[in-house]
């Protein structure tokens, strides 16, 4: 098998040509209801594939929330694996959200899940949580960059209920998301060789989050909270600065702005895109 | 379908049979090759069945590590799916060890998939972390709790690496575990009438974790880190202290330290559980 470009690489070819929008796969049990989609795992391929479809497959990157995989179980599974071996025949990234994070071999364990060639839930990407310390999922991370994948690990969430945690001091006086931003720019200077490998996922809801992202030079930015959590493009662009360039505004519900027709989700993400290009 | 004992009185009646341990069913590829067993869905399934029968199924729970089953995608979910069912059948309590954690309406997702009856992989109960705030977990906790299933919240976790991020200062002076123990002795103190079902995870190997479970009165305690990681059962009994009846002590990889034949995993099993005594 050969091996492919490393995810840095990969991720800035697709975004060069179509845009840094992160399109969220999240076939809820209100979002199928909204499609007129069944909440089976027929369901739920059939959702990905209206979006994917409805994009005629011109998108960077989509994120697929494996929470929603998960409520059916194995079927739910292979309806992800099938939506993942689509994406790969057309080019389209994937970042599997389901924000691992485990210590040594576990956190090995999910690298090799998510980024070994030939496993069935091979992506480009997985996002990762740091509750058990970076250092803790360093096997993991180590793993999937020598993979050619990326992670994106949680720095700043952009939900409120994060922030005293997410805001806390370690003894050194740092706050605990630039500690951990500040682990995640070490690790990727490791890598410089490919380009490091490990984004960042931080909210657009924040001011903070630009000065987050100026301590991880190069790393790909993951901004959620765009849309119907409050933030605009025009938010994003202002609050991560000379940054921008390197965000990843992630949509997920919004795509069912227009309705939940293919025609209504082609013209929503139409307008997403134009949006979005303001951060280039 | 008749509603189940809440998962508080479940767990105390197991424990007051079988005793406190809680063994781990972690299929690495390591200790697979240890049994003899190929590292697929089949091995996975073969896996968990020796170490269930091996105790002839008398334990009170068990925790299955889903990065292990994730490795295989949908098929080892199917293989993790068989095993839920074998231990509802005989009555063994499962917690899925996933450590998953997300906002609102995706932290409800995982609810519904660990404990909606019915569901391919619902269990008794399954860990969380609180990384983007113990809030943000509100209603995936709730639903879980209201469906008689548990929730285990990393506290504390067993690793050096965690200490920073948990011990790091909220602006009223607590530390970030403690913080995240009151709140969800708070959330017990809600749900009261069914005897709370919040547990917490916290490391055998922090000398800390005792005042942490004072804080967290009447919560069932996951305690990881011993055997593989240091710490013994006369640690856990005199770290606990008051706590140490609440303890469910987590052993993994020692179950095979006599060996992978169904003897020697049955007389690890023997010794451990006779060495767990002293915590009741």
């Amino acid at each position: 098998m050969s091996v492919p470009a490393p995810f840095p690489a990969r991720l800035a070819a697709r975004v060069a040509r179509f845009g840094p929008l992160c399109v969220g796969i999240d076939p809820s049990p209100k979002l199928l209801a909204q499609c007129g989609l069944p909440d089976d795992a027929g369901g739920l391929y059939d959702f990905g594939r209206r979006v994917l479809e409805a994009a005629r497959w011109e998108l960077s990157i989509v994120k697929p929330q494996m929470a929603y995989f998960e409520r059916h179980g194995s079927a739910g599974l292979a309806a992800l694996e099938r939506l993942l071996a689509d994406c790969r025949r057309e080019g389209v990234l994937v970042l599997l959200d389901g924000k691992r994070g485990d210590i040594d071999a576990t956190a090995e364990a999910y690298a090799d899940a998510f980024s070994r060639p030939g496993s069935p839930l091979a992506c480009d990407a997985w996002t990762a949580h740091a509750w058990l310390g970076f250092g803790a999922l360093a096997r993991g991370v180590d793993a999937s960059l020598v993979a050619g994948s990326g992670v994106f690990v949680v720095v700043r969430s952009s939900n409120p209920e994060g922030n005293p945690t997410q805001s806390a001091r370690l003894d050194d006086g740092r706050r605990v998301a630039e500690a951990l931003a500040d682990e995640i720019a070490e690790a990727n200077a490791r890598h410089a060789a490919i380009g490091g490998g490990i984004g960042a996922v931080l909210g657009a809801t924040h001011d903070e989050s630009g000065a987050l992202a100026e301590r991880m030079p190069g790393a790909w930015l993951l901004a959620p909270g765009v849309g119907a959590q409050g933030a605009t493009f025009p938010d994003v662009k202002r609050r991560f600065g000379t940054a921008a360039a390197r965000v990843l505004p992630n949509v997920s519900r919004g795509i069912l702005s227009r309705g939940a027709t293919p025609a209504a989700i082609a013209e929503a993400l139409g307008q997403l895109r134009g949006e979005a290009a303001i951060l280039g």
